[in-house]
């Protein structure tokens, strides 16, 4: 598959503390994209100036490595057969004892790069930017594992990021777990190609990824003159039950249609579902109904998925929570696809006890880590993290936490977002 | 090669009229992304809103393309076995007889979608967008042949756009020209790989383009402690040359170091042209240096090139024309690359008299059609079109016109100026 860069000099993705071999960190690194139209030659490079948070590097004090070989900018400026191209990365690699503290930095840079072809006195042409980038920890932590859903990425998917990109960004978190939504980022829903699906499994050994959830719809009002019936439901539940086996994923999200402001799901789910138990147990894949603000976990729609539970005695069907319940804060951001003005209701704060999450915690299968902003000191507006987290650690909970941003949907914003909430729950899991 | 999306919903790619089998214009079209996160089967659309310079459209105007069938929004809303896939394009005809006039259109749109995972109250969701599109003319036109520099795509490559983006959106201007900067547009240049080389091929006949000029660069200050000697710049020509050759271009622009503000160049550039003469006519190559602002056609430099194709009496070194010598108005957009405040003295307007250009145009192999701006009206701010296609008129010049955007590299931008210019270039050369 095929990857693209990101637009800003400096990439989010790669943006890290570097250590020696005895595990001392030694400073940070960073992939800079050619700053002009065309590749030159290496030793057309006059450095680059970084500052972070003020702090300023000199040109003199980055090392360059440049098609897999590295180089101090006087060897780069002597070189003969190495070239930064338009198409590849420098990365840059900047000495600094201890490297750079975890979560968001203020990072400034000015490229010098020499221009022959250009009269000397305007010469070196300089290529400046500035944002804010973020170093995620490397250290272990305990309990949960930690994933991406791609619907993080909704801002950029097909635009400015492929699925391999995605791949990418989500391995340079130090994540494992990929999720997906079948209907955006399976070209060919319900029925990628045999080629497609081959990628798929090479991309995610190349990465180190586990599939996690796939995301599925079960759209009951899917025609204007009649519901899905019970027989339909079941068979798009099938259908998506074997998508997922064949993709290596363990969790189904079917999301039904609902009939309620409070998103009571369409009544053919219970029969639907039950319908398919015996194929999810045989494939080993957990269906799980996604709880979901404005809905509660004390609140009939639970309950009803919970005597499901109790009743067919499955371990196949399993809650899935969406962090968005505990949110205490509004957004007020809008949302793509609402009108403007008018805040959207799981956009308000429910903010649900977490003492709800610990008492039923033993029937929650996987945990969707909704989020809206994280600030440039790292600190999320809405979502009480630490409360939560305090919880996973109390149970011994050790299922996927699996990010999805959901806020404004700007260019490479859901990408840098996802990286603060890394930095953030990988500080608060730190073993 | 792959291909990505535009983010803007309405394509610019694609946005055209559409024609009866006789040839009457019946209406337009555009290609519209899906706005939400995910892919939908077809029943769940609800049509689009459309808006073009004032004039509205109903939902029910328009005609549905979703993969390769079409169907009218009562047909779609019935269907069962058709989906608009998160990264497929949706296709709208709309009906209007005699189409849009050419050039850019104020076009808004409101695309109405169904997901019966919200409540009803809240649906259908709306996404909107607006921009200005350019319908660009398919008459068919007379003398030069159009093409386009992936120059012009500078703010895009790579990032928001792939080769075969660039070769999509060259094709679908009716251009069969493609201009290409070796360092920056051939992966591992100067020694691209032969599955490479077989790719290019393949989709240049996929999108029925031509390769017409290879940019390359002689950096005689490519080292700070010495200049390039002869043997060596004309070692790079060879290369350049065989590379021209290879990918199918036949001609090569070599940009030497220059010694002086007024661009004069490098003093190798004689000897060292001159030794590959003989393999530029081999290879059936034109070697063609450019003109370019702050260089007037009245100038020893010129003079210089045009004694030297006297003297050796080669077909294979003519003049390579940038019409931004033709500038009347300064650009005050500034350049990347160059300090903000200080216009570089190539955005100065050096308003070279186009009776110039009819005195020397047997000299001249290749024009490429530099310019800065072309606004929603599409006039061009800065070059004046009309004096030089006439001189092209007049004196039967048939060789390329290559697109040379050079204005501001906000993403998208590039694409949608060099839409502009062909709609404005086509208009003046209809036959």
């Amino acid at each position: 598959m095929t990857t693209v860069l990101e637009r800003d000099l400096v990439q989010r993705r790669g943006f890290a503390n570097v250590a020696a071999a005895d595990g001392t960190v030694t400073g940070f690194r960073m992939d800079l994209r050619m700053p002009n139209y065309r590749g030159i030659a290496g030793s057309l490079v006059e450095g680059v100036e970084v500052v972070v948070d003020g702090e300023s590097f000199p040109p003199e004090a980055g090392v360059w490595t440049l098609q897999g070989r590295t180089f101090t900018l006087d060897e780069l400026r002597a070189s003969t057969d190495v070239r930064w191209a338009a198409d590849e990365l420098a990365t840059v690699t900047v000495p600094r004892p201890g490297g750079l503290r975890l979560g968001p930095h203020q990072v400034a840079v000015a490229v010098r790069l020499r221009a022959p072809y250009i009269p000397a006195f305007a010469q070196p042409s300089v290529f400046r930017a500035e944002g804010v980038r973020v170093v995620v920890p490397d250290a272990p932590i305990t309990g949960p594992r930690l994933g991406v859903s791609l619907y993080s990425y909704a801002g950029d998917m097909f635009t400015s990021m492929t699925l391999e990109d995605a791949m990418a960004d989500i391995a340079d978190l130090g994540a494992t777990g990929i999720e997906i939504l079948g209907e955006a980022h399976v070209p060919g829903y319900p029925e990628p190609s045999s080629a497609w699906i081959d990628t798929w499994h090479a991309s995610l050994e190349r990465h180190g990824l586990v599939p996690t959830n796939l995301g599925a719809w079960v759209d009951t009002a899917m025609w204007r003159d009649r519901d899905l019936t019970v027989d339909e439901g079941a068979a798009q539940l099938a259908r998506d039950l074997r998508l997922a086996h064949r993709l290596g994923f363990g969790f189904l999200r079917p999301k039904f249609g609902v009939v309620s402001a409070e998103l009571d799901p369409h009544p053919i789910w219970a029969p639907a579902v039950e319908k398919v138990l015996d194929l999810a147990a045989d494939l080993d894949v957990v269906i799980c109904p996604e709880i979901h603000s404005p809905t509660p976990l004390h609140h009939p729609v639970v309950d009803g998925y919970r005597e499901f539970m109790r009743r067919t005695g499955s371990k196949h069907f399993r809650l899935m929570v969406d962090t968005g319940i505990f949110q205490t804060v509004p957004v007020d951001d809008g949302h793509e696809g609402f009108a403007k003005g008018k805040r959207p209701a799981f956009l308000e704060p429910l903010a649900v006890p977490v003492s709800d999450l610990e008492e039923m915690i033993d029937d929650v299968a996987f945990i969707q880590t909704k989020f809206f902003e994280i600030d440039d000191a790292g600190r999320d507006l809405h979502i009480p993290w630490e409360p939560i987290v305090d919880v996973l650690r109390r149970t011994g909970w050790d299922g996927w936490l699996s990010s999805e941003y959901e806020g404004r949907r700007e260019p490479y914003r859901g990408r840098d977002q996802v990286r603060r909430q890394h930095a953030l729950l990988r500080g608060l899991l730190r073993g």
